[in-house]
């Protein structure tokens, strides 16, 4: 079973999505995750187990894109008129997100699940906003590298590093990974 | 719950690590992993449910214990005589073993267990490899990059590939990653 926004369009579709949303949400407010269980959902939103796992197919994938909907880009980009200081922002903007605990989960709930659709999906909203500030730095008439060599450089170092570093990593070891990467742009 | 080398030791531990081992890879070759359940895991292994939870903490973290096993450094690495011929040996062996299902498994199950030993341990696998790799150089008299380096430029943007994108990375990728970080080695 894949997760794609598809599923997110018609009535009754999109609000039996959005109650099993809501009793993930409550229910991880209230339990551990490790003790949360399809059937626990189901009962708290009101459908059958089945309903869950005919559109989710199990309870990692569930969980990854209830966790995935609080990371979507939100368009909030702080615009500081250049690109190095764009993707500076963002890059600590998203150390900040994703090393909180709440992100932590996010990435590993993501890895988890053995649905590739999910997990390209977490990888898409490192790049749509790559692009945003892509687009940004051609308006102005600025040299940028590409963004799948920001990904390689900067979010794939910092992503590994918060999955299975001992220690996260800081504000300063992310400012050194995107100083490396804007010094070979003309790569 | 953590886990580490020290509990390996000892007699009768170490029997009952053992059989709980044998227990998870014998059910998995019978079932899907969402269907595995630390009670069906305790009875196969002949131990009672609390046993595993005392010693692991929760399925995942067992599951990525069994995975790690897996993909402990057999010293088993080529020696082709110079640095950039060994990184690159060991980095395609990497992408071959990582980008298997079995690999995905155990990165999945890793990321997903809320351990950060566990994590650890799998980021070590790597460090501890290339560290063979630099003291060979070292020995040739070869300049090398430090292995921090070499993770952050080669191996983070591989398994975060194999992790979050929708298609697996190529060996043409890998050869382009290594080929970067070596170029930059005087850095």
């Amino acid at each position: 079973m894949t997760i794609h926004k598809g599923i997110r369009t018609g009535g009754r579709s999109a609000r039996v999505q959005q109650s099993i949303h809501e009793a993930v949400k409550l229910l991880l407010e209230s339990h551990d995750r490790a003790d949360v269980t399809v059937p626990m959902v189901a009962q708290q939103a009101g459908v059958t187990p089945s309903t869950i796992y005919r559109r989710w197919g199990d309870l990692a994938t569930l969980l990854a894109d209830v966790a995935l909907e609080r990371f979507e880009p939100d368009d909030k980009l702080p615009d500081t008129g250049s690109f190095p200081g764009d993707l500076m922002a963002y890059a600590e903007q998203y150390l900040d997100e994703m090393s909180s605990s709440l992100g932590r989960s996010m990435l590993r709930d993501v890895a988890a699940s053995d649905d590739s659709q999910c997990a390209g999906r977490c990888a898409d909203i490192i790049t749509t906003r790559l692009t945003i500030l892509t687009d940004r730095a051609q308006a102005r008439g600025e040299d940028y590298p590409p963004p799948d060599q920001v990904v390689d450089r900067v979010f794939a170092p910092m992503v590994y590093r918060i999955i299975f570093s001992k220690t996260a990593p800081d504000v300063d070891y992310v400012r050194q990974l995107v100083d490396q990467c804007l010094s070979e742009k003309s790569a």
